[in-house]
């Protein structure tokens, strides 16, 4: 994966292209492994599937860019490495993940073996989950919560997630279906998956930001504590947070019982996510 | 297409969206109206080509307010009012640009009577032309001028109209071609069309520059010769820059024979580009 990230941009090398590289160097790849084991358990090849899965790590890390910007969380480390902005500037980041967003919906137009309405119905579902409605509301409503008169219910700390991580989780886990154009029982099942899934991994990256290692981890810990910001954590106390992470692996678990045993690495990728240091 | 531009979005009212259809408002929808036509010339109706038409204002609007941010372009104004990062703030700006482009590829995918591959082509099209071979990439060429040991040379300047605003119009001119799946020709009518156009546009741009009326056109006038930034004047004086605009203008009309009086509108359009005064 990390290769072929490597190669998405095609040819050129400049302070943009660098840039936008460097962007999607490094990082577990969550995404873009949850498309290709959702693509294989509907027999989709690794070969059709790569370019989704390429799409998916262009709008994470135009995301991370941009998020990380003076005027946003305002981050100096990612991935154990100097941010974008801290690397080259402003405008670079600025442009290298307005780039990798176009970069996203280009890929996902040479998607292998798939007909043209597969592809439509994979760009229009991305881009609900990247858009106002998703990612980027996540996003907004996440930094407002910064000047907000009082802390984020756990309804609306649910609503951030929601937005801000679980629609490209979601889309992720869900693109095998799509690509298969399997039925709505499989489809659904995916989709379950990757909302609990989502979900599970932003509680957890909250439990991590109490007990985490920022060494470890390559980025700044204790930051929401520091801040006085709501969080599943802050609501649910440490143990309260663990226990409902676990409940939700559970239920992503059980709604893969109709893809049998073929499920079985999206389980364990489960599991994993409330297990993890980093 | 002011109200059109406005429903863009559909339902949701808070920040982000005001400021996305805040960016979306006013100015003269070339792009929109260049899709528009060139549909209406390859007998595709407006109804048809309304979707596409919005999306390539959005990607429009998207530049403009990531391009007004202070670490860009730091402008105040832009069609006569505050820019977003002034109105609202800087995350705000870069977020509503975030969604506006994610928008775009969103609305395509919506074209009306329109097979999929056909999206697909007008999709993919738009990625490269707005992307880091396109409008991106000359927006860096441009920021990289003012830092630059020395000015740019005619052709640097050339290659930064080329992605910074000419990939845009001439994705615009062409769309009416895709549309239609029309033959080779027209699509190549259109695209020398749109290439010439964009060229005389940026031209022309760099003229009102010099002699525009700042409260006419609702911006900063002189900005370029007072930043001592290489221009097409300052390369070719007011009289070479003006002569060439209306060589390129002439080029443009020419390409157009293929349609006959079809084309007329858009010859209108052509010769309206080096009249105007905002």
């Amino acid at each position: 994966m990390s290769d072929a990230k490597q190669d998405a941009l095609g040819e050129g090398d400049n302070d943009l292209t660098q840039a936008m590289r460097y962007a999607l160097s490094g990082g577990k790849a969550l995404r873009a492994f949850l498309v290709l084991e959702s693509a294989r358990m509907n027999r989709i090849s690794a070969g059709t599937a790569l370019r989704p899965a390429l799409a998916i790590e262009c709008i994470h890390a135009y995301s991370l860019v941009h998020d990380d910007l003076p005027c946003m969380d305002d981050d100096d480390l990612r991935r154990g490495q100097p941010t974008v902005h801290r690397k080259w500037n402003e405008h670079t980041a600025v442009l290298a993940g307005d780039a990798l967003q176009t970069l996203a919906f280009e890929l996902i137009c040479e998607t292998r073996e798939t007909p043209p309405q597969v592809q439509i119905a994979l760009i229009r579902s991305l881009a609900i989950a990247a858009g106002h409605r998703g990612m980027v509301g996540g996003q907004m409503m996440d930094i407002e919560a910064e000047t907000s008169d009082a802390p984020y219910s756990l309804e609306q700390i649910k609503q951030v997630q929601h937005g801000k991580t679980g629609a490209l989780i979601r889309w992720s886990a869900r693109a095998g279906a799509v690509l298969a154009e399997a039925d709505d029982a499989h489809w659904q099942a995916l989709d379950t998956y990757g909302e609990c899934l989502g979900l599970a991994f932003q509680i957890w990256d909250d439990v991590l930001d109490i007990e985490g290692d920022a060494k470890e981890m390559g980025k700044a810990v204790g930051k929401d504590e520091n801040r006085g910001k709501a969080t599943f954590v802050s609501h649910m106390g440490l143990d309260g947070a663990k226990e409902y992470a676990a409940e939700l692996v559970h239920k992503a678990c059980t709604a893969l019982d109709i893809y049998e045993e073929q499920g079985d690495c999206l389980r364990e990728a489960a599991r994993f996510v409330i297990s993890r240091r980093v």
